[in-house]
């Protein structure tokens, strides 16, 4: 990686400047997976440069994300492969909102004590997903801050920046009354709503080893669970969509508003799909009023596509998985969500 | 900020919605201060648009950098202004070494708990910093995990896009034998060395309150002096510019020889230029051998210049701070530094 250097650190103060050369150098070895033609390599030191390519009228578009505290989890099971692929496709996701085609990403990884293999494994999740969204991991940071960071604790932090022509930004501008909602399925909580479910199991490796005949899995496995990237399903299906709604913090009550031009609202049936049993046991151990559940967590549904009726059908062709779960109605000012089945 | 989101929490986890809010629409009216012509406001709600306008072959130049435990001055202090001026200045030093002009930021907030006055301040320096670069602060990222950070700690990390001509890369890779080095002054520490100042002084506010005539001001003013940004003093005399290392983490020993070609090295003279106080302060409280200074900070020197001797006289009319600090000679292999008077 061009700008990764090593952390500003010295054996005096108790850091490791080995293990942050050695870091970079397993951080570098993974991330040139990843590149594509726009990668200037080898060229510039402390910036990462990148050429964007074969637009006409480029708009770029770009995102930063954490993992939240989804790490608590990766953490406690010192299982540190996924996490890195949950941040990536969360900015893929929410760049893709606007019709973007990922680019490049460069990451900033913040530890207590740089451990090496725990880099490694970061970086390993981090190229497998920019490798399948065709996303070029160009630069990054890697910091060794004792005093911040306990223990084994870090913190993970991505920046994307992706491209669209200027004519097909979708910005959801042309979302009318009537229009569809569809909604693609989820892989699980994706990266939000883990402060409420360590509250409800604890924060112990054994509640997180427990196996749950509902679930399939333990609740570890399932909580790790990467958070899906819809940037292959739906590529192709972008020209037909009015505007994507990425269901992060806050639900579908909080998300989908997000796209809806003023004086619209939408009407979503909650029966329309199957709740998964990982929310149905967070609920029912936690005891968690319905209500805020949709407020917290996605309840199985990761990406809601708006398209007008008639292109709805053709949609439903290119995207099996995804199933109508309302419609676009008039709202009185602020757009808002009315949860139908709530 | 358009990609700015509330954070995933909800008060049954201990965390505050309505702080959140309040802090997003904080840091939201200090960025739209920013906005250039290139961004596309109000389009888009998860991911930023920018549009590079005007440029032939564009290349863009990025960066990500933290503030490291400067942060923790800051937060003995209370004082959150400046953080985000040295986060900037770092991110647009490290793009304007390849020729860079900065066109967009975002930041990442990571707090224990949020507290908007805070949010406010970080973002009153960001905002600060991007409008004297000309550069948008356009998304970012509040995070709020009290299980990740204690008490009032916080981590801040910065995402800069730039544009270069591909014509007009600054590589280092037309660097010869007999070209000049020019020093241009650091402002202080900038974001370096904080975890061994803060081992020799301590970490009470008290020992940060504490005057030292050398400084002529207090030992916390003086670390707090924000990072630098050499950004509007180089723009004019890029086209004479064969080199430029920003001198970070590792110092001129680390970071001149990232810019210079294989078989090359640098001789710098230490007795050229005047030691600020603060360093002969840390020298001397710390017991800090003098090798090891020059490995840990800046020294005095914030950014080398590298220019043919023929450009030399001009760019010294140009950059009358610049002063000569050593010279380009003929190395093995792996480029070095001779510090020479140390």
């Amino acid at each position: 990686m061009e700008n990764r250097q090593p952390p500003a650190s010295y054996s005096a103060a108790g850091v490791d400047l080995e293990a942050g050369a050695l870091a970079n150098r397993l951080i570098h070895e993974q991330a040139q997976t990843t590149f594509s033609p726009g990668v200037l390599g080898d060229v510039g030191s402390f910036g990462s440069l990148f050429q964007v390519q074969g637009y006409r009228e480029p708009v770029l578009v770009s995102s930063v994300d954490g993992v939240g505290t989804k790490l608590k989890v990766a953490i406690a099971l010192d299982k540190h492969d996924t996490v890195g692929i949950d941040l990536v496709n969360h900015c893929v996701n929410d760049i893709l909102t606007c019709g973007a085609q990922p680019l490049f990403f460069l990451d900033y990884i913040a530890m207590g004590k740089l451990v090496p293999e725990r880099i490694q494994a970061i970086a390993t999740g981090l190229a497998r997903a920019c490798r399948e969204a065709g996303c070029s991991l160009i630069g990054g940071e890697t910091a060794e801050m004792p005093s911040l960071y306990a223990g084994g604790d870090y913190d993970l932090v991505g920046f994307i920046v992706g491209v669209v022509e200027k004519p097909n930004i979708i910005d959801g501008r042309a979302i009318r009354p009537g229009d569809v909602l569809l909604g693609l399925p989820s892989s699980g909580l994706h990266t939000n709503g883990y402060s409420l479910v360590r509250r409800i199991f604890g924060t112990e490796p054994s509640a997180l080893k427990a196996f749950y005949p509902e679930l399939g899995r333990t609740l570890g496995e399932e909580l790790l669970e990467p958070h899906r990237s819809y940037y292959p399903l739906l590529k192709p299906a972008l020209p037909r969509v009015k505007g994507l709604a990425h269901i992060t913090g806050g639900g579908i009550v909080d998300n989908l508003p997000r796209i809806l031009p003023q004086g619209l609202s939408a009407r979503v049936d909650t029966s329309s799909w199957e709740t998964p049993a990982i929310f149905r046991l967070i609920q029912e151990r936690g005891g968690v009023d319905t209500r805020e559940m949709y407020r917290v967590f996605n309840m199985g549904i990761g990406m809601i596509v708006v398209s007008s009726p008639e292109e709805a059908a053709g949609l439903r062709a290119l995207l099996p998985q995804a199933s109508p779960v309302g419609e676009v109605v008039e709202g009185k000012g602020k757009p808002g969500v009315e949860l139908v089945g709530v």
